[in-house]
């Protein structure tokens, strides 16, 4: 994550838009649906920096309900003032650490998570930190529970390459791999994340893949 | 495949060394181990050019049984020559083509088939011919039977995302993904391939993936 300016006031612009940023995330455990007001799928990025991916896609689609999640609140208030210029109503943004997911999540409540450019930590003393380790995965399986769906979208080689292997190893359904998401054009509707327009503009590749949770 | 002088002489040569090129290799359909005269697993290199890998592998693994195919007469010679030089017992080498495994491998009859640096054949509408398609796969999974695995070894970025999704969606276990395999520094034990050392040099990637097949 590039460093960001703390700014004077973000507790409270964050208290002052408690319709957005969900300052009590585990007493919804459960009951999202209730939140959001609907039984439409729950969609929710985990590490989702400044939220340029989860605000433009609350906005195309309404339908869908969106959480972000990430652990600095200035990011989370980077993600708020986007959500209010859009005006989406199908978004929920939390500070939150990801390690203690099940805490704000019941079983089978999400129906998809998105790992966008996620730190790839790429010491391997540090492996038990990337979001799809193992002590990661298990959590997001409870969660999506009996049938849900992770799309993985990285520019990292070696996080790929773990994931890769950590799915296989968990003999999880992968779908839809891709080494260079960008090579044969953009695909339709692609939303890009403000990490992934500077990568793809500096010419490198980024590594794409969907692993199916559940009964499929 | 780089061009290879045609040179007299070579049908002869061939069959002169019927020790190690097999002339009538669907003969010995559900009996190659009564050629080699044990119980030994069997390897099975497929389109294995001038032979270097299978050949170093039969040199260093006298316990295995090694056959390597390939379509094109020079090429077995070269791999024969290399095979006399080294003097392995353990080495048969097979002029065949592969979309027609099956007429000279019964089922669970192959213990491990190799693919390096096959062919990409990068045009969409050539697809049927690469060697991880699933037509050539199912012929593979038939004749590994019980237990066995495919070790898949190229520097094509694209001809490696097709065989991932390949596996993927024939719902194949995957281990030891590596999409960098020198990364690292070379793997212990490691037989270059011509084309390997060669795209090293260069400071391309090599791509590497195991699937398993059968009971595990």
């Amino acid at each position: 994550m590039a460093r960001l300016r703390r700014r004077a006031g973000t507790a409270q612009y964050l208290e002052e838009h408690n319709h957005i940023v969900i300052q009590q995330p585990s007493e919804h455990k459960g009951r999202w649906a209730k939140l959001f007001g609907n039984d439409h799928q729950i969609h929710v990025e985990l590490g989702m920096g400044k939220g340029e991916f989860v605000t433009q896609m609350s906005a195309r689609h309404p339908h869908i309900n969106f959480i972000g999640i990430d652990m600095y609140d200035e990011l989370l208030r980077k993600a708020c003032e986007k959500a209010v210029e859009l005006d989406t109503r199908n978004l929920r943004l939390v500070l939150h650490n990801i390690a203690e997911l099940t805490t704000i999540f019941a079983a089978d409540e999400v129906d998809r998570f998105y790992l966008n450019f996620s730190d790839p930590w790429p010491k391997k003393r540090h492996a038990a930190r990337r979001l799809t380790h193992p002590r990661f995965m298990k959590q997001y399986i409870e969660i999506l529970g009996e049938k849900g769906d992770i799309h993985l979208r990285t520019d990292s080689r070696s996080l790929f390459e773990f994931s890769l292997n950590t799915f296989a190893d968990m003999d999880l359904k992968m779908r839809n791999i891709s080494l260079d998401l960008h090579g044969d054009g953009t695909p339709e509707d692609h939303i890009f994340t403000e990490y992934e327009s500077k990568f793809v503009e500096q010419g490198m590749n980024i590594h794409s893949c969907e692993v199916l949770i559940g009964k499929w």
